[in-house]
């Protein structure tokens, strides 16, 4: 005998006490939306292509393995010019921008000599004079405000298969730094010596390592860390700590020994470190399924600190876009939900490829951080199983018995459920220039998910 | 209400369902013995000195912090002379010692130049030529067999608030090691080494750290690790990698960079080096509790793959000691259970401290390697809190949510529950020379815990 139950726990409680295999299902209803939601569903339903695309696009994701190949700047490695700001998530212009994201392209404009001091960034920025683009449109993803100018160094990812790459900056650490708004002389002195000498060592080690031994495999990194306590979007403890490892003994002879030890002291004294190697890995890897015509797969979720995206391997480049929540969560010293701007960054990548959030149960040590309890931790995982296509066999949670991690968010089970994807997220403040004020959890606004059906039923043939 | 509940879960669950708290008490008959262990437990239950002694011994051991202070060899940091041996467990001769115990000596002698050959050294050890003496006699453990040289160097971590310390080697790595009882060349050029240029590059880092920043707090490095996944025991990963963190910078300056970075790749190498350092942490914490007169607290369990013996608070430096079991789990290659030796090694001072075995629920992928379930992880640690004294405030396991490691067995609880301390173990090959063959799950003899009974309630005051 097999049962799903719903709604009430004693039932199945009392039929798990004798042994009976019982699903429990968290079933509510249906969102609700504009659109003709139980419509849309039975026409995506329908689709012929549907399931052998979800099953392609499944098998894409998975099949990605990310090389950490070379670190460069985006002049370099993405072609950034002059003048060129990349942001994370939607498109967006300075006019609708969120105080963090114009407080780091204030920065970024400083960083680039553009003006002699940040305050005058605005002014030129209102005046069009430089060009704003999402990451995501170049290759890149970008931890909160994401903000990549051309004098910045990225870490460079390649599936060697097919020679694609995603890029990601290096993080600045937490507290007062630019991806959080902040713009004050000791964040761009930080981005200096990062230019100047993080950058440049790194290079040198990951090309040794690579020519040595082979390009490191952050895909595996991940797949340890995940049985290390680290969700790989606000816990990216033992992944840092891998990097440093795997880098170390080439980094020795990167450069001179001050310079070295500054590298190794500054990456070990991060804790996010690894974030920015987390984000371009998902990335690489749910870019592999961009494209697929019948899929209902989210491909990417992103925020600009005012808005809230999505993409969808069925629906090509459009972005499905809704207000960017305010995470519920802890606050650092005195700050409060007031201080705190609407969810911001590339970050929910991580999510998308089902870790980060979707990978709780095995951070607990994460609730400390975010908020909750450990039982809410297990239960958020068991959750987005309940709107994910499949398990990833190489990330699992060992304290689910190494169940694989929830993987390919389908836009037709959020409908469906009404379950949101559950993001872990950092807060910036409000005010551009204030930087990180607390850390929580936030979910996407829910009528993206009917929007994205919406065009997919449409683009059903008849 | 509150329920207490054993036998049947069925009971338990129903009153669960309903909200109702419910203490599962995992009961079974008291150990049999050749003593009266009912009337010894009468005695001690008696003993007016019992609780406060108790209540003692635990606040000593949670109340030390292990400090990283000094590595230096055996010959100084231990006034180790020529011909003298240290070893695991509690004391034994040549005449008696296992195949693994024999085959480290073996090498322990090549190593000092005491013979030309190995094989040269078991006709000078059964003519009594060499001293062989507890590690534990001389404030240090050993893994495996244990076996410590005058020339081999060692960790050094120190109590600050007493100045008392503990020591341990500098772990080998796996497979063809001398604590496993291998010999080999390959065993005698990787020591010389590590007395050459590990340890030497050790000593400047530990030093330089310790006079820049004060020295590394090593139970403090455990209380993260404790989060990371790792029990400390036979999982070392998340501890070893922030051993290389905290001593990375200062290790840039204490040699050439080819040593350097050769150092560097042969720690990041060996997910097991912390194990050297969590097991002197774990003997200086429960040093602290030796001699309390009236305390049933064991404060080493240690085997030299013969005997299993313990010491307890109560009754000073004596030993009870019955045969060493062999462990159940997994084997490498082809090896299987017939070419295991006996249970060997200081490391069970993790499971007194209330790690290792005790903490499997921390450490869920260490089912993959000792074999069983998550469940049966989750489970063992919650047993171990019925033979437990305290919880440990600074080291938690976050999926029970955050509920301290079990410290301090209680020899009593023992005896009235029949529960044996579980512990993780590493398997060395019958046969000197062969190595590691396997980890597993073992068990203390269960009579050892009743002798220790009988001498506890012999010195109750009449």
């Amino acid at each position: 005998m097999r049962v799903v139950t719903t709604g009430t726990e004693l039932l199945a409680d009392a039929l798990g006490a004798q042994a009976v295999a019982t699903e429990r299902v968290d079933w509510r209803p249906p969102v609700t939306a504009t659109s003709d939601v139980t419509a849309d569903l039975a026409r995506v339903a329908l689709d012929p292509r549907r399931a052998e695309a979800n099953r392609r696009a499944v098998e894409a994701v998975l099949g990605v393995t990310a090389h950490l190949v070379d670190v460069g700047p985006a002049s370099e490695v993405l072609g950034l010019e002059r003048g060129q700001f990349l942001h994370a998530g939607p498109p967006i212009g300075w006019d609708r921008a969120s105080g963090p994201l114009r407080g780091a392209l204030m920065g970024g404009a400083a960083l680039e000599g553009l003006v002699d001091d940040a305050e005058e960034a605005p002014a030129l920025f209102e005046a069009g004079a430089f060009d704003l683009e999402p990451c995501h449109h170049r290759g890149a993803v970008g931890p909160m405000a994401g903000v990549v100018t051309p004098s910045m160094w990225m870490w460079v990812l390649e599936d060697l298969e097919t020679g694609r790459r995603t890029h990601c900056t290096l993080n600045e650490g937490l507290g007062k730094v630019l991806r959080y708004g902040a713009y004050s002389p000791e964040v761009l002195t930080r981005l200096r010596w990062m230019g100047d000498v993080l950058g440049p060592l790194l290079r040198s080690a990951v090309r040794r390592v690579r020519d040595e031994s082979g390009p490191v495999d952050v895909t595996g990194i991940l797949t340890q860390m995940l049985q290390m306590g680290d969700e790989a979007h606000n816990r990216n403890r033992a992944g840092t700590l891998m990097t440093l490892r795997d880098l170390g003994p080439a980094l020795v002879h990167s450069g001179e020994p001050t310079d070295v030890a500054d590298v190794l002291r500054f990456v070990g004294g991060n804790d996010h470190f690894f974030l920015n190697l987390a984000m371009p890995t998902c990335k690489l890897a749910l870019d592999a399924a961009r494209g697929i015509d019948g899929s209902t797969m989210v491909v990417a979720m992103a925020r600009n600190g005012t808005d809230f995206g999505i993409q969808v391997a069925g629906t090509g480049d459009e972005w499905f876009t809704g207000p960017a929540q305010v995470a519920e969560g802890l606050f650092l010293g005195d700050y409060g939900p007031d201080d705190a701007n609407p969810d911001i960054g590339d970050s929910a990548i991580t999510e998308t490829a089902g870790i980060g959030g979707f990978a709780m149960a095995t951070a607990p040590a994460i609730v400390r951080l975010v908020g909750g309890t450990v039982p809410d931790a297990l239960a958020a995982t068991r959750r987005m199983h309940e709107i994910a296509l499949a398990e990833n066999p190489r990330w699992t949670v060992p304290v689910l018995d190494f169940q694989g991690t929830p993987t390919g968010i389908d836009v037709a089970r959020v409908c469906r459920t009404g379950i949101l994807p559950q993001i872990n997220t950092g807060m910036a403040g409000a005010v551009a220039g204030v930087g990180q004020v607390g850390a929580g959890l936030v979910t996407p606004p829910a009528e993206i998910f009917p929007a994205a059906l919406a065009r997919l039923a449409e683009l059903v043939p008849r």
